[in-house]
């Protein structure tokens, strides 16, 4: 699942975002392909062309509820001087062997129902008296309450072109024709097509299968009393929701305190589920930094370029990460800050694009787009720091929410954009032009 | 769950795509709330506004990991004249009752750690030597590596202002504030936010749980061989995937044959565990028509405006469509047409909509722009109807997949957008510009 990528030798580099994320994504490779049921695979990336193995519409059928007539039986007809057939029978959707029509003859015809051996065209029943011997009628009694329109007479009230009201073999597509492309991306109106083909299973990269673990001996789940020095846990809430969001099958583990032993065992516990690893908390500089601790020295250190990394990025939020990969299947891991704005931030940067990567899709990344910054007051940023501040984003404007301090969960909550600074940029003008990163 | 709406009188009326929009909405109103677990209520509708009841952070922490001190006992301290502190112990995230700090003392201090009494202002551990006796540190040992950092004397190389990197009880948000409003999407950061603030299940309305079932003797499941006369179902896999897509939980029932008993029988069978049904086919003049037939007399005829009613509509595709309630919870059901193309145009302007009502969302509709038409040929649409060609949007700019049929299923899988012809409009030139509704 991942590979060796050659990673800066000095252990004091200052990673910039760009090195994180391309280490990332020359890191974690698209899962192995698998055959899904269809309704399983809906969001799944395809990776085989698939080619239509009948023709669409397998046969000639028609396309209204009517008669299906011989051409010349009905030539000149009109309302005054109707012409007169015998019905011969019903042909109901799902026959397998219609009744034949023979000359001066019609067989009533339900759309989707094969056109019958002999008959030319189809005459929709609003063009007929409906076999009662009175006026055009507007539709069909149902057969279960009025047999004996299967049967009698009809009158045609006008003449039909051959092939009239007849969908042809084949029209819609073609025996070997390709229906979808690898790489297509499976929506309902894909899903749709595999299944009028005939596909029941389909073969797509399946979703990647993402443990979110937040680590913190200060962190209590919600709804338990909080007591002092305490916390509630909630990046593992949001990331979990944010990991669904970006594709992945999502399973939350519960807080882990900080201790390297227990971190590990839970890690190691999570391996059998997890395509990936996502931990918030314990990557910084302090003396119970448990993901650090756990996870520094070990990992498939088999495996050149393996374990997991920890760094500094120039950027804020997020500067403390931790990238590599765990386990004896070499799991990649992403260890982001504990801070619920931080965690999320870097979240959207790094571990979305991975989940992305993982299912194969052609484009990771969310839209970014330029935008004018609407605020009271310049924007600040620190020098050397490429800075993403939380921001709503409407008709071409953003507009910042809450400060730069990463604790603002409040106003993250508020947000539905992040407004990028870059690193040689100190001070933003309202009214500038900023690049703007759409969260929906 | 509906209610009687007025309809007009007349059963050969031709509705228009509005006035039937219209009626199924005045019908169909939000599901009741219920009390769900924040990761069951991703993508749901918030029915209460939520308000912060514990200040965050609930107490003053440190911003960094650290040395908690007194100001006065660092003032004018620098690297070549150091501050020397005894350090008093360790503060961990999560502790309860943090060691105090005398005149002279020093706490050592982790990111989030409540700020000790007796302290005024953190100093990071990057201005200390780490209680080393060397110079500047960039951080700490593990505290399981090195019990003896939490003790000794840290020399201190700068001085602080009172507060510095102490986060202030209630920066982020203060008990009593409004946290979240009624109406809110809860998405990834809105579930993170009632996380923080302990919130670990949240009043919502929940996802319609969707029944699809498709009808028509002629339907065999895919994978299965193909006999005369027979197609695939594809209808009940677009559409079960197409409800997921608008946010529903959709169940998919297997192709019904045209035999009213079994339909009636399915359909009491599905009540439990439908908050709307979605038919296929058997909706208009044929003999066949067996959702017609099963249901225009009955449903919950006890309710005036109850039933199903089934009425032709200036659409193309779409024309022959069903809506009512059945059952003794008079829950909804729309009938659709059978044929692929038109049973999907007719979900994404009628049962979509539908869907995003009963999560009580107030945006129930899909993105519709103008988009400049790029075609060879001008677009011929009948008079009195409303057409929707598929087409594939870019830039601007929108243009028809396949022709005006409505069985080019293979076209629809290519198509991401809808143009809309107008009742009035036969014939549209290439380089008009043409409402288009965006189906991604």
């Amino acid at each position: 699942m991942t590979s060796a990528a050659p990673r800066p030798a000095d252990p004091d580099h200052l990673w910039s975002v760009d090195e994180h994320l391309e280490d990332i994504l020359t890191t974690v490779h698209p899962l192995e392909p698998i055959e899904l049921q269809l309704l399983d695979a809906q969001g799944c990336v395809l990776v085989e062309d698939v080619t239509v193995p009948v023709a669409l519409p397998p046969f000639d059928n028609s396309s209204m509820d009517g008669y299906a007539v011989r051409v010349t039986d009905v030539a000149g007809a009109s309302e005054e001087f109707p012409a007169v057939l015998e019905v011969v029978g019903d042909i109901a959707a799902g026959t397998a062997d219609p009744v034949r029509v023979g000359p001066g003859q019609a067989a009533r015809i339900m759309t989707g129902a094969p056109l019958p051996p002999g008959a030319e065209a189809v005459v929709p029943v609003e063009w007929t008296d409906g076999g009662l011997g009175e006026g055009p009628v507007t539709g069909m009694h149902a057969r279960s309450l009025a047999p004996e329109g299967a049967a009698g007479h009809v009158r045609v009230h006008r003449s039909v072109e051959p092939r009239a009201h007849v969908r042809a073999r084949g029209s819609d597509v073609r025996a070997g024709d390709r229906a979808l492309e690898a790489g297509t991306v499976l929506g309902p109106s894909q899903i749709g097509l595999l299944a009028a083909i005939g596909r029941g299973t389909v073969r797509v990269r399946p979703r990647p299968r993402v443990v979110v673990m937040s680590t913190g001996s200060e962190l209590v789940q919600p709804d338990e009393p909080l007591g002092g020095g305490q916390i509630y846990d909630s990046n593992s809430f949001a990331l979990t929701a944010a990991a669904r969001d970006a594709g992945a099958i999502a399973y939350r583990v519960g807080a882990v305190a900080d201790d390297a032993v227990t971190l590990r065992s839970t890690i190691e516990d999570q391996l059998i589920r997890a395509d990936l690893l996502v931990t918030t908390g314990g990557v910084s500089v302090g003396a119970y930094d448990v993901v650090k601790e756990a996870l520094s020295d070990v990992g498939d250190a088999d495996e050149a370029g393996g374990g997991v990394e920890f760094r500094k990025l120039a950027m804020q939020p997020g500067k403390p990460q931790g990238f590599g990969s765990v386990g004896p299947e070499h799991t990649p891991l992403l260890a982001l800050p504990g801070n619920p704005v931080s965690s999320y931030v870097s979240f959207e940067l790094f571990v979305r694009p991975a989940i992305r990567a993982l299912m194969g899709l052609a484009d990771v990344h969310r839209p970014r787009i330029r935008a004018t910054l609407t605020a009271d007051a310049p924007l600040s940023s620190p020098k050397g720091r490429r800075q993403f501040l939380r921001g709503t984003y409407a008709d071409g404007e953003v507009t910042p929410v809450g400060g730069a301090g990463s604790h603002l969960i409040a106003a993250l909550a508020h947000a539905d954009a992040l407004i990028v600074v870059p690193e040689d940029v100190e001070s933003v003008e309202p009214g500038t032009e900023v690049e703007t990163v759409l969260l929906r």
